[in-house]
C-alpha cells in the first residue's frame, strides 16, 4: 500500500487532533481580532497549501465579509515591492513550514506592522517562528509527496481563523468532521473498482465553484502530480467561458456537486456536458438528489455534511475532496506509479 | 483568412486609439485618485478578461503597492454575502460590457460605496452605465470568439489605471506600444511555418511569472478555446510544486521569458525541462540573449519593449502575447478548425 492511500485513511485522526488542539489557539486569535477588526486578509501559500488558501479566500469573504487577497508572493520576492498593510492580516500556509517564499512575504509583512498567523505542520519550522501566531495542524509526518492529510487539515485551521474573524463558525459542525471523512472512506473499495475505466485517461477537466473550487484545483493537482493526467482545473462559471470547446464525447469531466447556492450553476454545466455527451463523474451526496439525473457517474458520500447550515455547503469541502484523493490514489497504483514519489518531485519546494 | 488572425492584425491600430483617447480618462482619475488613496483594488471579470485582470493585480501591485484581490463574484451573486468596501476601488473588466457578474458586483459595489471602475469595449453597455469611472478601449467590434485584440487594449487601459492610482508608469513608453507590436506582427509567417510541428499536440503547459503570469493564462486558454488542446497554465513557480511531474520527454511547455527580475526563475525551470528533454517554445526578445541556449525552440521579437524601463519587464507583456496569439490562430487554422466560432461557445457569456 503507498503511503499517500495511508495518509488519505489517517484524515480522521488528524482531524480531531487538529481540532482538539486548534481550538484554544482559535479562541487566542478571535480575542485578538475582537479589538481590532481586519480590514483585509492576504492569504499566501504553494502548491497544495494554495489551494487551500483558495478555500480560505471564499470562507473568509462568505462568513466575515472582510475581503481577501490571494498574495502574489513575487511582487515582494522578485520585484521588490512590499504592498500596503495597514490593518491586514497576512496568513500563510505551508505543510513544512519552510516554503522560502511564503515565509519571506511573511517575514516581511510583521517586520512592516501585519499581523502574521502561519498554519503549519511543524512546529519547529521556520514559519512557526516567523509568525506572531502559529495555527498548528496535527496531521503527523506526511511521507507521501502528494499531500492529502495535510490539506483537509489545513481547510479545517481556516475554519478555525474564519471563527477567530468573528465568521459564524460552528464548532459543533467541525466536530463531525472526522465522521464524515470515515463515512466517506467506507467508499474506497467502489472507487477502486470506478478508477479500471480511466487506465488510459490522459487529460481531464476538473469542475467545482465557491467553497468547492479549492477542491476542483487540488482533484487537478492530485491527477497530474501523481497519475500524470493533464487536468484542466475551472470554476463553473470560467469552464463556460472558452474552454468548454475543448469537450467532446467521452471527455472525462469531474465535477463538485453539493446542494445549495451553488447547485444551479453547477446544474447548469451539467446539463450543457449531457448534450456535449461528456464522460461525467460527479461527488454529491444524499441531500443533493437532483445531481444524480444529472450524471453519468456518481460518488455519493454516505451522509450529507452540514444539514442544516448556511450557507448550505459550508462544510462540504473536506468530506467531498476525501474520494478525489482516493481515485488518484488508486489510479496511480493501477497505472503503476508511485503516488509517494512523482518523477521529478520533491517533498519540499523551495522557489523565490 | 480567419476574423481572428484579421484582429491580430488591427492590435497597432486598436491599441493607438485606446491610448489617445484613454489618457484623457486617466488623468481625470489620477486627479480624483489624488484626494483619496484607496486601500484596496477589487478586480472583477470573466474569461479573457480576468487573465487581464490577473496583469493587472501584478501590474498595481508593483507600480502603486495598493494590495489588490481578484473578486470571486460568487461571494456575492451566490452567497449573497457582499465583502466590506471602505476605501475601496472595485474594477470591472469586460469586451461587451454585458458579463451578468461582473455587473452585479460593480452595481452593488456602487451602491455601498465604493469607486467604480469599467474597463469595456462598448460605451453603449450595461457596464458602461453601471459605473462611475467608465475607462473605454477602442478596439473596435470584435467579431471573433477569441479575444486578441481586446485583451491587448485591456492590458493597455490597465496600465493608465496605475497610472492614475499614481503608478511610475512612463506614458513615453506607452506609446511606443502600437509600434512594438507592429514589429512582432513581422514574425508572422515564421510562427505559420513552425506551428506544423503542433499538429498533433493535444496536451501543453503554459508558462509564466509576474507580470507575464497573464499571458500564460491567455495563451493556453487560446489553445483550449480555438485548438481543443489541453492546456494547464501555471507560474514558474507553482509547475515546481507537484505539476512539473506530468512533464516527460516532448512534452510541450510554453514559456515567456523576458529579462528582469523574474528571469532566474524561469531560467531555472527551462533549466529542468532541459533535462526532462521536454519541447520547449520560449518567448523572449534580443534584451535576453541567455535564453536562447535554453530553449529546445525560440520565438524572439524584434525589439526589446521598454528597455531602461523599472521593473525591466514592465512593458514586456503586451508585445509578449502577440506571437502566442499568431500561434493559436495559425494552428487552428491548420488543423482545419474555425477560431471565431469554436463549437459550443457564444461571444457573450451570462453566469451568476
Amino acid at each position: 500500500m503507498s503511503k499517500m492511500l495511508q495518509e488519505i485513511r489517517d484524515q480522521p485522526e488528524a482531524l480531531t487532533q487538529t481540532l482538539d488542539d486548534g481550538v484554544g489557539s482559535a479562541a487566542e486569535l478571535r480575542a485578538h481580532f475582537e479589538k481590532r477588526r481586519p480590514r483585509l486578509i492576504v492569504l499566501v501559500a504553494r502548491g497544495t497549501s494554495d489551494n487551500a488558501a483558495q478555500f480560505g479566500r471564499y470562507l473568509i469573504e462568505i462568513t466575515t465579509r472582510i475581503p481577501v487577497s490571494l498574495a502574489a508572493p513575487s511582487v515582494l520576492t522578485l520585484y521588490g515591492c512590499p504592498v500596503d498593510l495597514h490593518d491586514v492580516v497576512v496568513i500563510g500556509i505551508s505543510q513544512s513550514g519552510e516554503s522560502t517564499d511564503t515565509n519571506a512575504v511573511l517575514e516581511d509583512s510583521r517586520r512592516r506592522g501585519a499581523v502574521t498567523v502561519g498554519i503549519t505542520n511543524d512546529p519547529a519550522s521556520a514559519m512557526a517562528d516567523v509568525v506572531e501566531f502559529p495555527v498548528l495542524i496535527h496531521a503527523g509526518a506526511e511521507r507521501s509527496v502528494a499531500a492529502t492529510k495535510t490539506y483537509t487539515c489545513q481547510l479545517l485551521a481556516l475554519y478555525l481563523i474564519a471563527y477567530a474573524l468573528g465568521g459564524a463558525i460552528e464548532l459543533a459542525h467541525l466536530r463531525k468532521i472526522p465522521d464524515w471523512v470515515r463515512g466517506v472512506l467506507t467508499l474506497e473499495e467502489d472507487i477502486e473498482a470506478l478508477v479500471e475505466r480511466y487506465f488510459f485517461m490522459s487529460r481531464a477537466v476538473t469542475v467545482g465553484r465557491g467553497l468547492n473550487y479549492a477542491n476542483a484545483l487540488e482533484f487537478g493537482l492530485k491527477l497530474m502530480e501523481t497519475c500524470y493526467v493533464v487536468a484542466e482545473r475551472f470554476s463553473a462559471a470560467d469552464l463556460m467561458h472558452g474552454p468548454i470547446a475543448l469537450v467532446e464525447r467521452a471527455f472525462p469531466v469531474f465535477v463538485f456537486a453539493p446542494a445549495g447556492v451553488t447547485w444551479p450553476s453547477i446544474a447548469g454545466v451539467l446539463d450543457r456536458l449531457q448534450e456535449l455527451k461528456a464522460e461525467t463523474l460527479v461527488i454529491t451526496d444524499p441531500r443533493n438528489a437532483s445531481a444524480r439525473e444529472k450524471a453519468a457517474r456518481l460518488i455519493e458520500i454516505p451522509e450529507s455534511p452540514g444539514t442544516g447550515a448556511t450557507p448550505e455547503d459550508l462544510y462540504t469541502p473536506i468530506p467531498y475532496i476525501i474520494p478525489a484523493q482516493l481515485f488518484a490514489s488508486h489510479l496511480a497504483a493501477l497505472k503503476g506509479l508511485n503516488p509517494d514519489l512523482p518523477r521529478t518531485l520533491q517533498k519540499i519546494t523551495r522557489t523565490l
